[in-house]
């Protein structure tokens, strides 16, 4: 996509959401690859999960090393390919790279939200991207797509908005967390909350940063993203120096990774918006309303689907996208199903696949619009 | 085994260690149930894993609500039967249960030893073990016995003293860490090391307990000994309360569970012991000295092996089991090997299970032994 700029949306209506309370006013931070199309057929919404945001593609400049968090899949002759598809990638609520999130200022307190940045679901998500549809003018997504906690985003709009999407592309998601996920997520919250830096949430107030708390729950996430095999294959026991040092220092090559890891996310993410992403995920539950049946929750749904998993992701494995397959079918639904053989665990789903790449590509020219 | 009561021994010998470092004398606490045989040919040695003890079965008073650790397993008419059996059961150097550890007093500063304690290892271990032997009188085991961390020090007993043990029962265990298994206790020793009531091991002198790491350590480790099918039947996505919250409190049985545990460990437990067990796990690793071939140590091994491991144990898996299982028949030693059904993950090698109990009894009982 080459060079790409982000641009900020202020809305000042108010947005109610699912935890009762309701956010005044906020911006949307988002990116848009390509042009949208003169019968606004061809918008695809992008969501992003836990720790990436709008920047999906290009670069922010040239000196940049690193291109947006799914460049591999957005571009001219890319899986989303803007030589047909208007991209539109935004910020999500509650984030920290420009969106209103806990560090923006409060303009009831003129102080940072902090704690008291209401909690952000799923379903909050996808209104407030739906706001963002009316100011782009794109009535119906030709298709809302995402990874992991994107996925998920992918698969509620078009639960809520069945007219306004045609098609869903889940990828490496699961229906619901696990007791297991829960866990993992508790886990990195207590870390995070009983950093004494953490202040109760309110560190920028003491000039502080939860940065141990957060390094820890980073370590422990990359963990969970990554698969048992990959990590053997990448590092195995090899050692971080020629020899034992029998310590407390690093050992092994393993632990310096994951060290390397949670330091540099420390500098880039924020304490609050951790656990903000953590919550969402662990209150996603779409079939809860129905008692449980997300079969009958598709029911009233219109999109078609595709659906994507990897062999050896652990943190929402083949087995949970296929529940959302059944649940799909069971409902007569349409949907494409794909299991790509993978040593990439969870990250798989940013990685390239040759196979992956091959099949959302082709669904995705599959998807008409008018030219 | 009815009330038992913990003996200690005190040792002046220095004991020289791995770490190229000497302790220069040290307790070692144990139990002892049933009786050793005129030709003291009936001993079994029980090894411990990270969080147990020497207190392996029996209560300690009429009043305990809870038996040692493994008393399902060992007693009258049990697996490791006393009737036929005197088992010793020692409590491991670096523990915090009562044998010389990092919060024992060091005779050159008459202060705890704290991180001055030394990295010990499984190799040390069991050179302790064999200390133990020497002053009960006991020249051969006829079986050392453990499960985890416990099984890695009966595999390291018959390759380290292989005319001393007749028999080595090694249960859910490996033959070393993977990657992840090194990254899950990287995390929890960061968690641990990075509270700052953690006072670089010396919280002792500063009247703190880094309990907030300590916590997040326990919570983690049992994420890794239940399985996710466990977790899920044992919790699913239960609610605490009725209804959801929307907070940071908690919200999920499972949250409570994990905090409860957490909190629950931080009273018994030391936290520089819990960095100790984690390194001497992480440490272990019999097949290094020949090139990682595993078979090549078997070789020099004269003891029968049992092992067993279980179908949802993620933490060690059943694959991991017959990596040890191949290294021995490659080295044409005798070996049974049984991988049972079970919902328990890693913990299940401490929990009732009708085949596992059967196939752990029928071959203690093949075991000779004079009257």
């Amino acid at each position: 996509m080459g060079v790409v700029s982000p641009k900020t949306h202020h809305f000042s209506e108010p947005l109610s959401l699912v935890c009762g309370k309701t956010i005044e006013q906020y911006d949307i931070v988002y990116e848009t690859y390509g042009t949208l199309n003169a019968n606004a057929d061809n918008a695809v919404l992008v969501c992003h999960a836990l720790s990436a945001d709008h920047h999906a593609a290009g670069y922010h400049s040239n000196q940049d090393k690193k291109p947006g968090w799914w460049d591999l899949f957005i571009g001219p002759g890319k899986p989303i390919d803007t030589n047909r598809f208007f991209v539109v990638s935004p910020c999500n609520l509650g984030h920290c790279s420009g969106s209103t999130g806990p560090k923006s200022i409060n303009p009831a307190s003129n102080k940072a939200y902090g704690p008291e940045f209401p909690i952000v679901t799923v379903v909050d998500w996808v209104n407030y991207q739906a706001r963002l549809a009316g100011v782009l003018g794109i009535d119906q997504w030709a298709a809302v797509a995402g990874g992991s906690l994107g996925g998920m985003q992918a698969m509620q709009w078009a639960i809520q908005f069945p007219d306004n999407v045609r098609h869903a592309i889940v990828i490496a998601a699961a229906p619901k967390l696990s007791a297991q996920n829960i866990a993992f997520n508790a886990v990195a919250r207590q870390a995070i909350m009983s950093d004494p830096d953490f202040h109760q949430g309110r560190y920028y107030d003491h000039d502080t940063v939860p940065a141990s708390g957060l390094k820890v729950a980073r370590m422990l996430g990359h963990i969970t993203y990554l698969s048992d095999d990959a990590m053997g294959d990448k590092f195995g026991r090899d050692l971080k120096n020629q020899q034992l040092n029998y310590d407390y220092g690093v050992e092994f090559e393993v632990e310096s990774y994951l060290r390397y890891q949670g330091e540099s996310f420390v500098n880039r993410f924020d304490a609050n918006t951790y656990l903000l992403m953590t919550k969402a995920l662990d209150y996603f539950d779409p079939a809860e309303k129905e008692g449980g049946d997300l079969s009958e929750v598709f029911r009233k749904v219109s999109a078609k689907f595709f659906l994507a998993s990897f062999t050896t992701d652990w943190r929402f494995s083949p087995k949970r996208s296929k529940e959302i397959v059944k649940a799909l079918t069971d409902a007569g639904r349409d949907v494409s199903y794909l299991e790509f053989e993978s040593n990439h665990g969870h990250d798989a789903f940013l990685v390239q696949h040759a196979d992956y790449i091959s099949a959302f590509s082709t669904y995705m020219q599959n998807i008409e619009v008018t030219s």
